[in-house]
């Protein structure tokens, strides 16, 4: 079983309209609702992939309860959410059917009491020493620690449990001092951990502030990692067209389920990538096209070494 | 007691944001949730002004229950909603802080089956005996027939409940015909009714077209009237600034309260232009500020006569 956390999970709604046009009023020609949040998002496309996959983090209110009842209709995944008082965020994405560009709003995240904390780190204790591996996964709802992924870090890696972590800010900081086996910044979360643009050497500086290995994701360019094995880059053979949300999620869904599976780095490399470019020729996030997938896990290259 | 009819209800959500800039994320700093559709409004502003007051139309899915669940939160609102298997549809209007102008989004209506629209007949025809006056407000949810407000009209008629009609194109141009006591369109929808840009040609000509009387909603220029008693127009003393949305609703629940209490057309004018103004200081549709509402029933002047 691969564990994923969602501490803040959110409702994802989108509206398609004809055109954006800011102080006026828009008919919603279609309307999408998605269980979300990156974890949540991430372990739809592990269940997709064959993997049993548990989740767990904070649900509550209606949204929450909406979420919970979405998250049914993917039976291979386990909700182990815990319930909160307060209320789980949506977000909502207008989508302009003029220029294919979304606008975004979310949300704010729900206040988690210190005893709700308390019940989530007891979940997760219990979980951990059922998982082959764990992902930590988005942004910290209000009332959590901003320490807290060091901790949920280091009690994996008490357990014996991998785990790769990928959010941002303060968050990511001190998580990634707790020495986790994966990161998964994007360029511009990679430049406010290191303070440097150029992700070779940003790369290789977010290893030594901690992280085993880090993947940095560089959008239609690829990915690229630095890790014990050596450094590697690797990128879809050709420029996918397509809605971007939740390509990383499907990064993340690649590394950990290849890591389960005991592929070395440059199979690892290759599955996130066609995952990844599949997730922005599918219609929403935690999704992806199969057939890109199939056709993209053959024609990926990747190049360095040791 | 007095009856609204909201066919199309609305969950109404709305998002504050800093500023809003097409096509990137935005972090929503406040959310709001109320009961919508234009009858639901006009029905929380009469229980306001002290009338009992029943709520009828159709409510379906979540977000129906989540609606129905908001709307028992307004005891004085008698809950006489029709289940239907679709889902009510949702409103979301993002408020940019920058400028306080407001873009809105609106989901499609639920789909209503004939048998749902025969059950909504019944409980209207049964409601109908008890009311002193009926409000028909807001468009028509797809599955429900285009002529559906003239039959409306017409059981109110025959039940001699005078009826308020509160919508446009074609509902209202059915509805007309059959010959409301009142309807309440603004300058758009009554020219697309007249053909005349020209606010008084197209009011008197929209009596003739079988309303007994217009009063036609200028926006920040008041109410012109046009009844069988003579024709008046009146507007709020100065110019307020605030959230129009909502405002045309309250005009209505002005006119029909002070119908039913017996007061003439100028007192019904003024009523309805000062609840008017006072929606535009409020925070959303169905609710007005109460001082300015009894600043301004002191201060609106009425003009015209016989």
């Amino acid at each position: 079983m691969i564990l994923t956390v969602t501490l803040n999970t959110a409702l994802d709604v989108t509206h398609h309209v004809p055109k954006l046009v800011p102080h006026t009023s828009h008919r919603v020609t279609a309307v999408t609702e998605r269980p979300g949040g990156k974890g949540l998002n991430v372990a739809r496309v592990l269940a997709a992939l064959g993997h049993e996959v548990t989740a767990t983090g904070f649900a509550g209110g209606r949204t929450g309860a909406v979420l919970r009842e979405l998250l049914a209709g993917s039976p291979q995944v386990t909700d182990a959410l815990v319930p909160c008082a307060d209320t789980t965020r949506r977000t909502l994405a207008v989508v302009d059917g003029a220029t294919g560009d979304t606008t975004q709003f979310n949300e704010p995240g729900p206040l988690i009491s210190s005893a709700e904390w308390t019940e989530f780190l007891a979940r997760y204790e219990a979980l951990l020493p059922g998982a082959g591996a764990v992902a930590l996964c988005g942004s910290l709802p209000p009332g959590v620690p901003v320490g807290a992924y060091a901790v949920l870090v280091r009690s994996a890696r008490t357990a014996g449990v991998p785990v790769l972590l990928d959010t941002s800010g303060e968050a990511l900081r001190r998580g990634v001092a707790a020495r986790p086996e994966m990161i998964k910044p994007n360029a511009a979360e990679l430049a406010e951990l290191t303070g440097s643009r150029e992700p070779l050497q940003a790369t290789r500086d977010a290893r030594r502030r901690g992280a085993h290995a880090v993947v940095t994701s560089l959008g239609p360019d690829g990915l690229l990692a630095a890790t014990p094995e050596g450094t590697w880059q690797t990128a879809p053979p050709r420029a996918l067209s397509g809605n971007p949300t939740g390509a990383g999620d499907s990064v993340v869904a690649g590394l950990l389920s290849a890591l389960v599976e005991g592929l070395d780095w440059p199979a690892r490399l290759t599955r996130a990538v066609a995952l990844s470019a599949a997730t922005v020729k599918a219609p929403a996030a935690g999704e992806f096209d199969p057939r890109t997938y199939e056709e993209l896990r053959q024609a990926v290259s990747v190049t360095g070494g040791n």
